[in-house]
């Protein structure tokens, strides 16, 4: 696509500042209902070294209020973000509904840096293609309007802008060397960054290349292509159609999942008091051997817990962790999402307690509440519940591909079982507070969260990422097994 | 005090055991009730290295709820943290209301290791205390609770710890060269430790020095300590009395204020619109070349607006900002707090938003709401704002004197020009939007804001952190103002 560019397009002072003034108020007049839709809006401005990225963010922003959008400057990761999977620095920053992030240098830029190297980058690039896809499309599902820029220069263009910005005393000491290899190197990214773009190209969050020679013209374009989708996107919105990409739900629904996988609550072993206590301080040693070897070896690991009011969560939680160094885990309790939260795509808030490099976090609840309460007490829509399955695995598909451990476990109990602890718990003074109204209120939905409960043990059930089911009637043989689950996954990792 | 202590202290199995059970059971009781009062815990956990850190605090979460508390461990800041002032890190871990937070290591640590060194170190230690010890009274006035333990041992002990943690397989790569060198100069630390403990154990913040050789002695002084002070907290909260520390409110609000600001609305010149635009473009520019030196030298800034409803701080900051380069600067407006935002210290979400090395943060309005908005809508109450005065002038300071850049500006209008802009506004069908209900009630409040204006700005422009009054009744002097004053901060920074 680039070969047919005409890069000496320009625009001349007059013809721009006619054509800027009233696009700069059209901006200013589309910002604010789209707020007020709270659709979220991002715009990602990629191009060569010196090809005026800066220029062009600074022309953009100065008719938009500067308390709605946010700037993001990606460079090299900070020890934080090099510690955590390659989406998590992006996936944080991800504008709340009504915002508007611009990102000067994105994961596409990253991407090339980081993770399309080596002997093997075709298929580092196919990978990290296939992230980004599917990064975008569901921000794009969540309703959010995604632009992308890249600003094109000829290679003998670069050098002159690099040649001037050395000359500039207050501008040289910016240039760097690797801005000179990278230049150095054009012919050969060029292919690279076409074959890039042109994969990620898609209807809900397309590409406009700029042809960014003279900085009137590539202004005015960029300015013109975002008021015009701006636009469209709100007309859309206003004339009661469908929004773009929002909601689309591109899970095939109706496709048979392809893993059945079987429940049981009955423990198939019975363990004895002092059985359980040697093997339980036995196995909580292994562990802990285990959490100093991902320590050593900078691996992030997560452990899911889900499982049906009273299954044992809590308790199991507290013998998995018993022998564990404090000071490398973590226990995060989901509950409702706070305003913030909810204003932002419902991954959001998991994405910011992912562990960094070796440590653990243990989700007391996950984002799996999307497939299983938010379905069953209708706090999102049956489209939003339905494309979480895809979105779930693809999730937790990136971060197992970037190096992270992750162990799911879903602890069944029956319903008679679940009905004993609940009338335990109300008659023991000092476990009623663990018994709320709002317990025997999904007991009372028994079947429908049955149901949610299988849907989602079949489709999120991945070679990456398969669920292990905990039989939880009998919580010694449960937490021995969770232990058990966990020493095997550390002796997987450590042959 | 270090030399009175017994260090050959024991415990023997059976009675650790014996008295250490009914203590588990207490904090399990104690910790609810705590929450449900929403008291802020914060427990710190100091000692030598190699004291039991470590096996203190896993001993100590034995018996809390996993999901109620959060484990802090502090070692050396990342590359986020170095670019923050030395109690960023700290001040946005505080735990929220209800919660507890652990510190394995903490602000003690890292003030000895980053702040008291070089030849100067008497005075870094004197400043390190007087931050320190205004940082926990503030969280104390707060309501929280506060405890700290130090582990103590002696250098022989030390030696056969480090000795015995090379030999084991599984913890010898965790010893470094630096745990042999700070042994070798236990003798000179001994002295400075002893100092800094003597100076900041504080009735709301106090120490517990614990003579850490033996390990069931250890643990059962440190759990016995968290027990009776939480049991203490609880039956004067319980008992209808004043909490510990709560509101105390030290600030000697009596004293009348050093400085009288003198605030004025009409600009002392007029300019014509040329001379204006003429200003205005070389301002502009000026600015730019200060925030690249900014960026430079690695200097944080922060730039306050607070001011009037409609005395144009909006207007203001555009013209600031307009030949800025976006990626340096991040304009951030403030509202209403969140649900977790109220559930901290109403410092904590400013801190949050705080500039990092080489950038400029612009607060449209800012932590000044609590003396001004929440005072006289009474959204907090008057020991709570009256405390404010202390809290923000020890915040600034601590940030002015860890190398950051701060300017404040009051934009000042009088009531009659406030009145034709709310008039202007309501006519003006795309302003219509600026102006709300909430305007009109405030503006009817005026008297009271007037008074919290000058009591805000007399008792807060200190010789680290002083006011600019902004004459905002003619928009062209109050923009050229702001910047001049941004220009002649550049020119003093950079003589």
């Amino acid at each position: 696509m680039f070969e047919k560019l005409d890069l000496t397009k320009k625009t001349d002072d007059k013809t721009f500042e006619k054509e800027m003034a009233p696009l700069q108020v059209e901006i200013g007049v589309l910002t604010r209902p789209l707020w007020e839709h709270r659709v979220p809006i991002i715009i990602v401005v990629e191009g060569w070294n010196a090809s005026g990225i800066t220029m062009v963010i600074s022309e953009l922003i100065q008719h938009i209020d500067p308390r709605g959008f946010s700037l993001h400057s990606i460079g090299s990761p900070n020890d934080e973000e090099r510690a955590h999977p390659f989406l998590w620095r992006f996936f944080t920053k991800i504008p709340a509904k009504g915002r508007i992030a611009i990102f000067a240098r994105s994961w596409y830029s990253r991407s090339l840096a980081e993770q399309v190297s080596g002997i093997d980058w075709k298929s580092g690039m196919k990978s990290s293609i296939a992230t980004i896809n599917s990064f975008e499309r569901q921000l794009a599902d969540d309703g959010a309007i995604i632009l992308k820029f890249f600003l094109h220069i000829s290679k003998e263009e670069q050098k002159q802008r690099l040649d001037e910005r050395e000359r500039n005393l207050l501008t040289s000491w910016m240039i760097t060397k690797g801005d000179w290899d990278f230049h150095h190197h054009y012919d050969s990214y060029l292919p690279v960054i076409e074959e890039f773009i042109g994969e990620t190209d898609k209807p809900y969050a397309p590409w406009t290349i700029v042809e960014a020679t003279d900085s009137n013209y590539t202004r005015l374009k960029v300015y013109a292509t975002v008021v015009k989708r701006l636009k469209k996107h709100l007309d859309r919105i206003e004339s009661g159609g469908k929004q773009e990409g929002k909601n689309n739900g591109k899970t095939d629904i109706t496709k048979p999942p392809k893993t059945a996988v079987k429940r049981k609550s009955a423990a198939p072993v019975a363990y004895s008091k002092p059985e359980y206590e040697s093997h339980l301080a036995r196995c909580q040693e292994k562990v802990r051997d285990i959490q100093y070897l991902l320590y050593k070896r900078k691996i992030p690991l997560i452990i899911v817990y889900e499982g049906w009011d009273a299954a044992g969560k809590g308790g199991n939680i507290m013998r998995l962790v018993r022998q564990m160094n404090p000071r490398g885990y973590d226990v995060v309790s989901i509950t409702r999402p706070d305003q913030t939260e909810l204003d932002h795509h419902y991954l959001w808030r998991f994405y910011q307690r992912f562990p960094k490099a070796g440590h653990i976090t243990i989700f007391d609840r996950s984002w799996y509440g999307r497939v299983l309460v938010e379905r069953v007490e209708g706090y999102c829509t049956a489209a939003e519940w339905k494309q979480a399955y895809q979105e779930i695995n693809e999730m937790e598909q990136a971060y197992v591909q970037s190096g992270g451990g992750l162990i799911k476990f879903w602890l069944e109990v029956s319903k008679d079982e679940q009905l004993r602890r609940f009338q335990d718990r109300q008659e023991d003074p000092l476990k009623q507070w663990k018994i709320t109204d709002e317990d025997w209120r999904n007991r009372g939905k028994w079947n429908e969260y049955e149901e949610a409960v299988e849907e989602m043990l079949a489709r999120t059930s991945t070679p990456e990422a398969p669920w292990t089911i905990v039989e939880s009637d009998d919580k010694y043989y449960a937490r021995l097994k969770t232990l058990q689950t966990m020493i095997g996954y550390g002796g997987q990792l450590f042959r």
